[in-house]
């Protein structure tokens, strides 16, 4: 047989009857594949296991804690847990006050809706979220998109009510476009937000969060409507007689205060209270300041008014009739998108530290079910934001009654502590949403990303530079669209490496990454490293063939055997469609005219399924599918010409072609 | 070591020192692994390779045939060549002229404009295209969309002469828009319309234009601008007291004789001429007829008066700054794609029977040129039509002389014989253009589809029902969006496979593909079938916990050794980012809580490159890290733990999650 030389260890192992053959899987029914197809893209996390085998009442009970997980860990709860929540509770209160307020002028609403926002949806997350650390509140970047979405339409100072209420209707659709999701199992959509378009994404959110808040910092009355960075600068430059030295001393004070007591904690996670109490801090410091000279008729502009009292029902305030709606909708869906995908990746986060999981598509629904029933009392949207989150887990939170502790506090300040925010200044609200933006802006993911993989770095500069210069949503869109390129450029330019046989082994593998692998005299063999698809198939035969021109060439600058097997290691090909069978029959025909032979390695049973549906197994023939790449070898030497033996049929077909 | 139970080799091969490292591949300068992407993704086909190594004059020679394969195959051009160019060029003329008629009614042109674009672009592309088989002409898909798209905008019976020169305009950017995918080297953008969508697209459309015939044969005045199958019945059937009866036995007689002599020169192709004779032979009887019984007087509308001589230059009618002109854009780019992606499959189709290569790109420069120059000379828009290719290959043409032979014929026609038209009878073409369709509905091909392949009938049928039912833009649309969809569904959702050793050898395999592969015990190896990227690691992260809460069950139930280790075979891994890196970082730190060990088995060279760069390797340890399935086996053998020993670590962290 001859094939000592390729290390084939031919009936080493004691096979006696020969080498395995590749059989074509048994047929399956359509609908079974279908339902186990359906399955793995809707419920891959087989959600409907724990429902197995259990009486009529026993499930009920699971369904019930399923959508809400209070049921769940109600019943253990202890003492012990409530002491830390409690703790943690009254930290991510203090933070949450300032931030509600702040957040809410970000997305030009009267500030107590931010506290609004931080009452009822905390407490139906507690109710129906899985986390047990992530902190319920409104997010900057969603709030300046309300801004920037509804204020293209509706002008909020001019027709405030209109704006409110279109606000809610937006995150009522949010809501139910969040909860929707969970419930189709359709979770995996945010997965196409990847690590490195949320990178570049929050980092350029967060440096137009930062631009805006000049207008607070300098004290300007009139600022430009547009979020990008040139309009941005223009509207500061052309107004530099406005600016108010009161304010941007008081804003540079309050800033590098929180962010010296944010780089202390960070440095000492033990006292992280510091950074958590400092917001709430500046906001007393600030508002005491302001009472005691006056500085409110000196050009330093404060909260004012603050309506005592709950929360307000507002079901009666959504609008579905407007001219407006259908920018209500899309404003609901980007930016519940956007919040869902900071909540969910959140909440996932601090799952991994404590190892427990978090069902995507269950926090879709508790996203969703408290965005509702938000929109409907006076809430704007909100989800999990990581810098509340991270406080309440450093604050050591056991459960989601640490959210419960904050909706009381938040509540108690709604119901009597309303008057004392009358004097706090907007620029320690400014100097608050800055501390908390420069933190987004995650340099080092950057660098991470450039070292590690180009293309990433450049979907990650893609969504931040298109956020900075254009739009918010114009840098989500060219960062999903480079990431979706990346994909399809995937499928579409497969890479296809030439196999060469590693020393006194039987393994065959890509000669460039293993320079010690030598080629097999008269054989090559590739391997294909995508699924062969409809859109690859064309750019496929291409290279195979190229592969077999270039390989003929360097044969015969060096005087070598000439070519007589072509193999495809077909292991990595996990699929393959008609237009890609197609593609292997032209590339066996053309083989056939320069008299070489096509051998299959080791297709997967799907492919071998479809080969043989479309009969290309008996084009091919059986006998020249392989098990492996060194059967394939085995057998090619046994078969192997003598060497150098000039092929008479290639050359007519050359000299055909040469003459027309 | 106690592996010989799994059939490990162990040194059997002769190796010297122990098993083969997967090394880190030698890191690449940036710009020299981008030079080589770009190159696979824009020039797979190595246009500039037949460049290197010669003297200037050589390469603008070479350059000069690139571009003008004309003074390639010229001066080998015989004698014997054109006595079969002559002969076809002849026979493909007599088709050209009546289906030439016939389509630019159908793209609601005056008749004469079909007659000038069978003249001017086969001259074109007789000089630059690379196919020795292809005729050029219209044709009725690209014609029909052409009158429903612009048609839209501008009625073609009101305003004559601005439809005409939108139709010139939109010709215009089709063959701009086809030169610059050819000169950009993007013509791979063609392949994402995949072989199933262009059966349903075409089978689609053919339909449509066999339901636009109606109106001739039946000789209706007024009828629908939809072209949907809805709009026709409803117009067809509204007007019965309007069908005219001398009109349609005429067209069903000239329609059976089409058919029955198509059907006969396709059982037996030596008579390929009786059907590329019949459309003439139908004109010429039908004029005949109808001058002889002065029909036109009695219900058969007839083509009428044709002007003659060449064509008029139309360089001045384009226009570039009517309100129309988005339209006119639109309509060049989408018919452009569709002729396009027709004319070049009948290229390489018909170019794989003679073995030689067609260059997508050259042929989309090709066809371009023609387009443009085209709509300067009053053509409209061209390419190769596959019926008309067929009866050129079937009539036995060399090279493209036989266009050169065709555009003479059809310019004595122009010239002289324009008046024998007068009395050719409407039905007669609609009765051409019917029997011309009916072969486009490729049933055969959509069954076979069915068969091996459900996804790509899907793709098929939607693209089908799409066009008959809705619109030919939305069917195009759907189809393309479905095949995007099953690739982005290929990535999003990996197969993931157990394997198991095959009996008496070395190799690992899919137990479900081959049922006597056994488990190793205590070990789980997973092969994941696809690039680790964004869109599946968190599908991925939740599937491999899942397949080993399976294994784990299966194991308990069964009594056999609790699980020890896991193995990702990652051969068909072709790539990774940034979120794959992280997702395997999770799996690592889930696995480790578990007292579970993660072992990888053959990355890739460039997942190799990128988890050194991510420092993922440090954290695994090289050791961890194996050539082979068999190796990272034999290695876990080695350090299996004595059999059902509980693990303290797993219990511990079982605990701690039902406590909270």
């Amino acid at each position: 047989m001859g094939n000592a030389d390729f290390g084939y260890p031919s009936k080493a192992n004691g096979d006696n009857n020969g080498v395995q053959r590749v059989e074509v899987p048994p047929p399956q029914p359509f609908f079974k594949s279908l339902h186990y197809n359906l399955k793995e893209t809707f419920f891959p996390d087989d959600p409907l296991r724990q429902f197995k085998n259990k009486t009529a009442s026993r499930k009920f009970i699971l369904g019930l804690q399923y959508f809400f997980p209070i049921f769940e860990w109600a019943p253990l709860y202890t003492f012990q847990f409530l002491k830390s929540d409690l703790i943690s509770g009254i930290t991510i209160a203090s933070l949450a006050i300032p931030q509600g307020i702040s957040y809410a002028k970000l997305a030009n609403l009267p500030p107590i809706y931010g506290l609004y926002s931080s009452f009822i949806p905390p407490l139906v997350y507690a109710m129906m979220g899985s986390s047990k650390d992530l902190a319920v509140g409104t997010v900057a970047v969603a709030s300046l998109l309300i801004a920037s979405m509804l204020g293209s339409e509706v002008n909020a100072t001019e027709n405030p009510t209109l704006y409110l209420h279109l606000a809610f209707t937006a995150t009522f659709f949010a809501g139910v476009f969040q909860a929707s999701l969970g419930l189709l199992r359709l979770g995996f959509i945010v997965d196409f937000l990847s690590h490195a378009t949320i990178v570049g994404f929050m980092g350029g959110a967060a440096t137009v969060v930062c631009l805006q808040q000049l207008k607070g910092i300098l004290g300007l009355e009139h600022f430009t409507h547009s979020t990008d960075i040139i309009s941005v600068m223009r509207s500061v430059f052309t107004q530099t007689h406005q600016w108010r030295w009161e304010s941007g001393v008081l804003g540079c004070c309050f800033l590098f205060f929180l962010l010296v007591t944010r780089y202390f904690s960070k440095r000492k996670p033990k006292f992280f209270w510091i950074s958590a109490m400092a917001p709430l801090t500046s906001v007393i410091l600030g508002s005491l300041l302001v009472y005691l000279t006056h500085a409110e008729k000196h050009g330093v502009q404060v909260i004012g008014d603050l309506k005592k009292g709950l929360n307000p029902p507002s079901i009666t305030d959504l609008v579905f009739v407007s001219p407006y709606l259908m920018t209500a909708i899309k404003t609901g869906i980007i930016t519940g998108v956007i919040a869902m995908a900071e909540g969910i990746a959140v909440g996932r986060s601090f799952a991994m530290f404590k190892n427990y999981n978090i069902d995507g598509n269950k926090e879709m629904i508790a996203f969703g079910m408290m965005n509702i029933v938000g929109s409907c009392t006076s809430c704007y949207l909100t989800t999990g934001p990581f810098s509340r989150s991270a406080v309440n887990f450093n604050a050591g939170c056991k459960t989601a009654v640490s959210n419960i502790v904050m909706a009381i506090a938040v509540m108690i300040t709604l119901l009597f502590l309303t008057p004392l925010f009358y004097y706090t200044p907007l620029v320690v609200l400014s100097a608050i949403i800055m501390s908390a933006m420069l933190g987004l802006i995650d340099y080092e993911a950057a660098i991470h990303l450039f070292k590690v993989d180009k293309f990433d770095f450049i979907v990650c500069m893609g969504a931040y530079l298109g956020v900075v210069f254009a739009d918010i949503e114009i840098g989500l869109i060219i960062a999903v669209t480079i990431s979706l390129l990346r994909l399809l450029l995937f499928v579409a330019r497969p890479r296809t490496v030439v196999l060469g046989i590693i020393p006194n082994s039987n393994i065959y593998r890509n000669i460039e990454h293993y320079p010690n692998a030598n080629q097999v005299s008269g054989v090559l063999i590739l391997e294909i490293d995508a699924p062969i698809y409809f859109a690859n198939s064309s750019y496929l035969r291409e290279r195979i063939i190229r592969w077999i021109d270039e390989e003929e060439d360097r044969l015969k600058s060096s005087g070598e055997c000439s070519l007589q097997y072509v193999i495809l290691d077909m292991s990595a090909v996990g699929n393959i469609d008609t237009s890609g069978i197609s593609m292997l029959d032209e590339v066996k025909r053309i083989l056939d005219r320069r008299d070489l032979k096509l051998v299959l390695a080791n297709p997967v049973a799907e492919v071998m399924k479809k080969l043989d549906k479309a009969k290309f197994i008996e084009i091919l023939g059986q006998e020249w599918i392989h098990l492996t790449v060194g059967d394939a070898v085995a057998a090619c030497n046994f078969m192997l010409h003598a060497c150098n033996k000039p092929s008479p049929v290639k050359e007519e077909s050359e000299q055909w072609n040469s003459i027309v």
